[in-house]
């Protein structure tokens, strides 16, 4: 039976180390640290030859660091003879850049999959994907984690009534209904237009919210637009009051600033991505998807396995 | 005949339009900024079918920043069916990382080779590769130039006398041969050797440079530590005066305090990486590589055009 090690890169150490101690094993030793110049520079400090190594990186902000901190330690344990390299990225970075919108415009997501593979990983585990067909940007294995049983369990917990699931957009109805089904609620939709060009866009709501509670429920919050802007809307039509969760809190720019501002009762994220201090308040909940990637890990790991057996 | 353009990144936007102007066109038009969250966004805003493209981009610091943005737009300019996407690369970073010296050590300039190859850039133009052999690390044309003329002219049109070419270790040899050869001078070279482990290492200088003019060559000055202990050992065997070159001033952490203290009297350099007004001072002087590289660009043009002559 080969080895199972895990092994954290810079962007989230905390949920690398919670992964490790689920699947009752330590990180593997390795450092990961800057030459003077800036460039990227690690060590491994334990032999690999042989192990089925997972690497937790999610390509969160700094984005381009931690992908290059991602290929080089792909490199490093190719060359370190590995038998297999499986990617553990919660957050998938540039996953929102999936498509042409305009001429001439790059599809990063696309890239940033072929980088993984050019590298030399052999399996990518990763969690709510901006969009699902992100996993076929792959040639290799993926396999494609739901963050929206944690959020729900958390919701359901709290003994909430009369809710109503709301999606800031159509892009995110199949999540919505998703968590409306294990929640036994309906689902509304924030339905954004812009009646002529250069005219203030209107926020129309699918959906009876008076006197409910309102979820609102993302992939990302990055700048906290749409959903405080959703918020209000959804107070404005009667809404009892306003919950929001998403997966991955990116939260960048004016979010905090924004969510601190605005109508949202609570803000509940995963550690996809890791919170710093600042980024907290008494409002954010964060629940940990340690236990989702470590159950994760030790099927992928026995599957593994098992092919060994009958090699 | 396919239309030439040439595109700048952010790494070295003055070179790039120096390269323009030398070629006698003008940069393409093309935004290159960052979301809020720091991912890379790429516009490019003029129709480049059908073009022999050139991208001009050192990855110089933020390397991890410079280089996604060039992998980025090599992925944009493809997807636009440009006919040939050129690669301007005057400083490659990560080049130092060329080889396994310890177990376990990744390389991460192949790996750089292999990103842009993935990317989809048709070929690659860079200059005083760290090693030479990095240039077989790509599957596709590359074009090696050569900063040493452009170092040497100036100090022919110095008119030193008694000139010695120094190479600060023996690694950069060929390249000190190479200037003195144009120089019509002698080499030194300082041999640096550890007698025994940890006791400080001893600067012997082979070659003998009492009452000459050292000029001193590598292909990167980075923190300065190496080209200023030398400058010491020479003066301190009774060299006249110590002047330094390279073609690549990375000149990270300490590099200027070092070389302000120094018993260096000019430092020369090449435009392969901008120097912030910070980094300026009396002692350096930066000569441009745009007219060598506005050739080489030319050259290379000429012959696609002439192989769409005879397709
Ligand atoms: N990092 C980013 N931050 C903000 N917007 C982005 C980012 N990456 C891509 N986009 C834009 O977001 C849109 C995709 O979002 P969506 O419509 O929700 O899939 C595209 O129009 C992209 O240009
Ligand atoms: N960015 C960097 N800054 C400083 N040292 C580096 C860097 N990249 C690689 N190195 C180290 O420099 C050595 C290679 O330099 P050289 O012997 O001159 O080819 C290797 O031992 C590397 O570990």
């Amino acid at each position: 039976d080969a080895s199972l090690k895990v092994f954290s890169l810079n962007s989230n150490r905390k949920l690398a180390e919670d992964i490790a101690t689920h699947i009752g094993t330590k990180l593997g030793k390795c450092t990961v640290s800057r030459f003077s110049d800036g460039e990227v520079q690690i060590n491994i400090e334990e032999s690999v030859r042989g192990s089925d190594v997972y690497v937790v990186q999610s390509t969160c902000a700094p984005v381009n660091q931690h992908l290059m901190e991602l290929l080089i330690m792909i490199d490093a344990l190719k060359r370190a003879s590995a038998k297999s390299i499986n990617i553990v990225m919660p957050y998938y970075g540039y996953a929102r850049q999936d498509r042409k919108a305009r001429s001439r415009e790059p599809i990063a997501a696309k890239l940033v999959a072929d980088l993984i593979e050019t590298a030399g990983a052999n399996r990518v585990i990763t969690l709510d994907l901006h969009a699902p067909q992100i996993q076929g940007f792959f040639n290799i294995p993926i396999d494609h984690l739901q963050g929206v049983p944690i959020l729900s369990d958390h919701f359901e917990r709290k003994n909430l009534e009369d809710i109503i699931v709301v999606s800031p957009d159509h892009g995110g109805v199949v999540r919505a209904r998703r968590m409306a089904d294990r929640l036994k609620a309906p689902i509304g939709i924030i339905d954004k237009r812009r009646p002529r060009p250069n005219v203030a866009e209107v926020m129309n709501i699918i959906g009876n919210v008076e006197g409910k509670t309102a979820i609102l429920i993302d992939d990302i919050i990055d700048t906290a637009g749409t959903i405080t802007l959703a918020a209000n809307a959804l107070i404005e039509s009667g809404a009892k009051e306003v919950y929001a969760c998403c997966t991955h809190p990116v939260l960048s720019g004016p979010a905090i600033e924004r969510l601190k501002n605005s109508n949202i009762k609570e803000l509940v994220v995963t550690d996809s991505i890791p919170l710093p201090e600042e980024k907290h308040n008494d409002k954010t909940t964060v629940l940990s998807v340690a236990p989702l990637i470590g159950e994760a890990i030790v099927r992928v790991h026995e599957l593994q396995s098992v092919s060994v057996l009958f090699d």
